[in-house]
């Protein structure tokens, strides 16, 4: 279905603004995702939004036509609407944006397969949304399964998050779930939990990584509770030569998620 | 000097609430930074504010105390005011806060010893303050001599760069220069310029990295320009298994910085 929508007090633009705000997209069940890049990402995973937002008078351009069409045959809905309205929704003033809206994904650790993946990424408590999407992306690039999201975490569902993931949140599985939750479904079944720790830790080259590796990282400032460290596997150690003794958690993980997947190539298991 | 302020309209108030703007602490030669944290961290390297700023009623605090001696003993100035005044200076709720401002540092290329360090970081057109406080952060993990910015990037003393380097700010050397004035000092004595690549380049791990190494990171969104790359002694790639063909910026140098880190050391170069 196609529409144009010309005035701000339209429903459907109070709708689309109110997905920035997490109490409405967990309501909706629904996140915002903007730019032709992101979208076309989605696309090309499969995942088509149910509405895609357009200015009128664009510039021709051969991917948002695959995207426009692509929605139509799926049922969508496509609007079309000026390039004001459209900065007003996604917070931009570029006029040749798109932003699409997306059902949420289910979140369940029970939704995860993890044998699909020899890497997964964990963070607990990571308060920050552009640290979240970082840490997408990164999972992405290293072939993980996905991030599981512990405690209380930023919404990856965020226009922040969803930016900063650069497509990943469209390719990597996310879940949600407690550390109570958490731990009791990593037991039961393969998988060694690894942790970025200065408690009774090896040196992060060399350590006996075993896929399904979760690595998990802690929170920006606080870092991981004790508890946690000493339920993982293995606790690792990254050289630290300067005055602090820590890194920014998406980039900690990262290096990490880096000597893995590199420690599990050469021990040849097949990934 | 001891002063106390009580009022929102006093002028030392809004002089040190101008400095959160570029224009203002470029003409002043001074930045702010906030928290004990950070400042402690800034006394423990030498380095003390001329003015410090803290809440009056505030708890007793060793490392507060500390701070006021040097400050007091260094010829600077102690400002004691109300909590809703410092909130507002530093932008935080926090009435434990305590913020200081700094000299602005040398950020002359000719103030840089490329000896004191076997690794540099470089960063073209880094435009998010977040990432660029974040590459300070990894150069002190990684015991780099400073970060280099290359063209248009954004400022290093913005509150929100001198923040996410947790006190790197005030560990690492910090220099900015254009392009053309860079490959010159470059060339002009022993160093290796790396950068992260997709054209011509060999796999990161292996790469034959030499002392003193400059890693080079591109534009968040752009990348670096491709004479810049043609430029560089080694191009290096890390492997990218997913949709995207890219990492973060600050996480790419970092992935590479710890390669760098650890290879150094392997080929014995005493560092």
């Amino acid at each position: 279905m196609r529409r144009t929508i010309s005035g701000f007090s339209n429903p459907t633009v109070k709708y689309l603004r109110s997905l920035r705000d997490k109490k409405h997209r967990r309501r909706e069940g629904k996140f915002l995702a903007e730019g032709l890049r992101l979208l076309t990402d989605a696309r090309e995973s499969g995942i088509l939004p149910d509405m895609l937002v357009m200015a009128e008078g664009r510039d021709p351009h051969p991917l948002v036509d695959a995207l426009e069409g692509a929605v139509i045959a799926a049922g969508g809905e496509v609007i079309e609407t000026t390039p004001d309205i459209l900065a007003k929704i996604t917070g931009k003033d570029n006029p040749q944006a798109v932003a699409g809206v997306f059902g949420e994904f289910d979140t369940s650790l029970a939704a995860l397969d993890r044998a699909a993946a020899p890497i997964w990424l964990v963070a607990q408590a990571l308060r920050d949304p552009g640290n979240l999407g970082t840490m997408l992306r990164t999972g992405d690039a290293v072939g993980a399964g996905g991030l599981i999201l512990i405690d209380d975490c930023a919404d990856p569902f965020s226009v922040e998050a969803v930016r900063a993931s650069m497509g990943a949140i469209f390719t990597q599985r996310v879940a949600q779930a407690s550390w109570q939750e958490f731990l009791p479904w990593l037991r039961g079944g393969p998988g060694q939990l690894v942790a970025a720790s200065l408690r009774d830790a090896q040196p992060y080259r060399g350590a006996p990584y075993a896929a399904p590796c979760f690595i998990l990282v802690g929170n920006e400032s606080r870092g991981l509770p004790e508890e946690y460290e000493m339920a993982c596997d293995l606790r690792v150690t990254m050289p630290m030569r300067g005055r602090a003794d820590s890194l920014n958690a998406a980039v900690a993980g990262a290096v990490l998620a880096y000597q893995v997947v590199d420690s599990l190539e050469h021990a040849g298991t097949g990934f």
